[in-house]
């Protein structure tokens, strides 16, 4: 069961040069981008109407698809606009199609009823194109459902017991922490602050502070369905990193997409950003290289957490502090289904 | 739901030399294949009657075959004949056997009613015994229903599509060209005549023709459940091809034998005969690599169809004008075993 | 269906190191090993009763376990002793934990209801800790019902089919020895004896007989569930081994415990023992050559049987007079089973 009405990430927008084909599938339904001749993407259903064969074996003509099998040819509504060897395209000769907006360097897609997709609703993420930042991203496909890479992210004291070798540190000083919890109207939000505190060796390494000591901070924002954008940094204390002013310093900015695959795969997304040496490639590298064994250690985690949690899905669970992000986001997206069901 | 009552194409007979093994499932059914002392092909139940391990971990012992578990022996009849370590045969200690016959350098197998199997009926296949043609042969393991390998041959429009790397061609040719399909009383014949045509590279590459034109054909012929036969080539025009004659000039000759190992799988048998450059080695060769390339494409194309139609069977299917040899043959293949089961 | 209650060998012993800990599923239940810092074994289940996540993930702290994912503190008893970040342990955190002994050099489990668990009814075995014996040992997974392996080790005349490669010798030999099956009230004993005979060559190059004749014997004893222990032997003839006095000559003693780890797959431990050149390596290990040829013949055959059994489940089996001591014991544990479901 997924919230059909919301932006999923279909794919990243460099996946697609001009005339390429990829096959996806996305919340159980087999999806076809393509980038046209003159670079519009379109999504539709990777199934051809006639005998079923996956678009994405067929090629791009100009603005339009055609079938590796057959030869039909489809528009970027999905109608099908040409059949080889005859002159009229059958009655009901089409597939489906559905909204994507490129955007931020990511293509995102609507699953749900075409009529309510609306592109100003799509989370804005501006660092992918802010020359002022450098970014590096991946997908991987984490055999688990989607909700349990959110549970992940939204309880970072995981870290301290996961992440041993790259972010880990000192586990108690995670979990005690104060964390608080805000539940938004349309999100949950989590945050964490260390005000006028000795910065860690990580931070010192990368940039140069005005003072001894900073003002950190650990921002966990989730949007559902399934987007989680993680920022943590620090600034010189007492400049107003707290009020919002946090230009300079140390900043990251993690942008996380789980795009169900099916109820038990996710195409998790990843991407992340840094505002410290910019311009320097091999910096973006290290941090990628970090990034690559963290998110895989994660990705052992929820997919034996997942397959330990089908083969017995009665087992009880018991609740602890740390968790109340994880509920929250859990909460509203019950909600959210909950209400697209009774408006179906 | 398969046609029990027909002869399929178990093996080549090659794969089974003097005192050879072999286990291969069949409609679902593990049959073990073994060729006696003296030469003789039988077909037996792939289980031993005793605690059920596949015969063919055992060893051909004459006329007999022995299991390699605890050394029961079978004859040809599927009887046990010894149970090492004591003087009688217990009752009821025997295997299933199945109606098996050599020919044309093919061993075929009768899964139904043994009383109903009559050799006469086997489609007969002299071009792998004739001097005048050369041919090679394999075997695919296709995972897909072998209905669609079946479809896939009657309708060679897709030829323009999938095979653009090597018989390809201009796919408007293919598809534009009148084709007649005709159903006789126990099979579909599907073909296409360019008469008084210019032949193609390929043709005159290999064959030297007497005149500047040719009368050029394209031939399928389905025998149920599952052979298809393909005839193409050309002669000089006017020469009488179209009423018969077709010696000489250019001939290929394809079989293709779709036996179902499951619902969901199938062993692609193929060969590929040629009447040009016959004692040349290497023109052999050359085609063989063709044909590899050509059917790997087409296993890409059906399993990823059957996948998609399998990951959603109520999905709808429009036809085409093309679809007439395939939509014929299902059709005759679904009455058949329709009678099948009426007169069970 | 398992016997729950009973002692099954859950690892050997030295695949727990001081602060080792090891993931294994056992009839079909997650278990988590560890050895504590002062050497004690637990056996705990393996998810986490927070969020689910295996406890083989997290490490070893002193006499505890502590989870890899938020850092809870499990003690040997399954308690919850710890949540990182708050105060108060929940209600109900807790996981279950198993009776386990660790005894000639293995460690055993006990599955069912804990006060039902009498140590004093494990099998010993204390050929692993006799200096005048020298033993190797391994672990394989094996697809097959843990049954099909206890078949396997009740009847030896599949030792000439199977086996041709290294034990097998003459086949009839095997079925025509005369063979008596006893069933005591808690297990199964199959015995043979070739009193005055030739030895065959492997015993006479591995120990010096003082006479040209040996009484020779073949023991197997079942013990329910799943353990199968193998003595083979010879000494002089008439020096009373028949009568019990076994000492010197050629012995074999093999140790076999077929561990369900499901329905559908077995954990299957074994070792082997010689008192011949103890103290020379180089003997030790040609007998583990040897029975790692063997050990894998018999799973190849047992895994291509079960696959086969499983699909036709209906399809008779017929018994044949070796089979006695498979029958009896395959009886034992239907009743040991019914006796335990009738108790529930």
């Amino acid at each position: 069961m997924f919230l059909q009405n919301s932006w999923y990430v279909g794919a990243w927008a460099d996946e697609l040069a001009a005339g390429a084909l990829l096959g996806r599938t996305i919340l159980g339904e087999p999806v076809l981008f393509y980038r046209s001749a003159q670079g519009a993407i379109a999504a539709l259903e990777d199934r051809c109407c006639h005998r079923g064969l996956p678009l994405h074996h067929g090629q791009v003509l100009g603005e339009h698809v055609q079938c590796g099998y057959h030869g039909l040819v489809y528009d970027r509504s999905g109608a099908c606009i040409k059949v080889p060897g005859q002159e009229r395209v059958p009655r009901g000769a089409k597939v489906k199609s559905y909204p994507v907006v490129e955007q931020d360097r990511i293509v995102w897609i609507w699953m749900g009823a075409p009529e309510l997709a609306d592109p100003a609703a799509i989370v804005r993420h501006p660092w992918h194109d802010d020359p002022e930042w450098a970014w590096t991203k991946d997908r991987y496909l984490v055999n688990a459902n989607y909700q349990l890479i959110n549970d992940n992210l939204m309880d970072l004291t995981h870290v301290g017991y996961v992440h041993t070798k790259t972010i880990g540190g000192t586990p108690e000083a995670h979990s005690n922490a104060e964390t608080k919890t805000d539940r938004s109207g349309t999100g949950v939000k989590v945050s964490r602050w260390m005000l006028n505190s000795i910065p860690p060796p990580a931070y010192t390494q990368a940039v140069k502070f005005g003072k001894e000591r900073v003002d950190r901070w650990m921002e966990i924002e989730f949007f559902p369905a399934s987007v989680v954008r993680i920022h943590t940094g620090a600034t010189d204390a007492g400049t107003g990193a707290y009020e919002g002013r946090r230009e300079g310093g140390f900043g990251f900015m993690g942008l996380n997409a789980m795009t169900p695959e099916t109820e038990h795969s996710t195409h998790y997304f990843w991407s992340g950003a840094h505002n410290f040496m910019v311009g320097k490639p091999e910096a973006t590298q290290r941090l990628r290289k970090s990034l690559e064994v963290t998110f895989g250690e994660d990705k052992v985690v929820v997919e034996s957490q997942y397959a330990t949690l089908r083969a017995n899905p009665d087992a009880p669970q018991i609740s602890i502090a740390s968790d109340a992000g994880m509920v929250a986001a859990r909460k509203l997206i019950a909600e959210l289904i909950e209400r697209e069901r009774k408006a179906a």
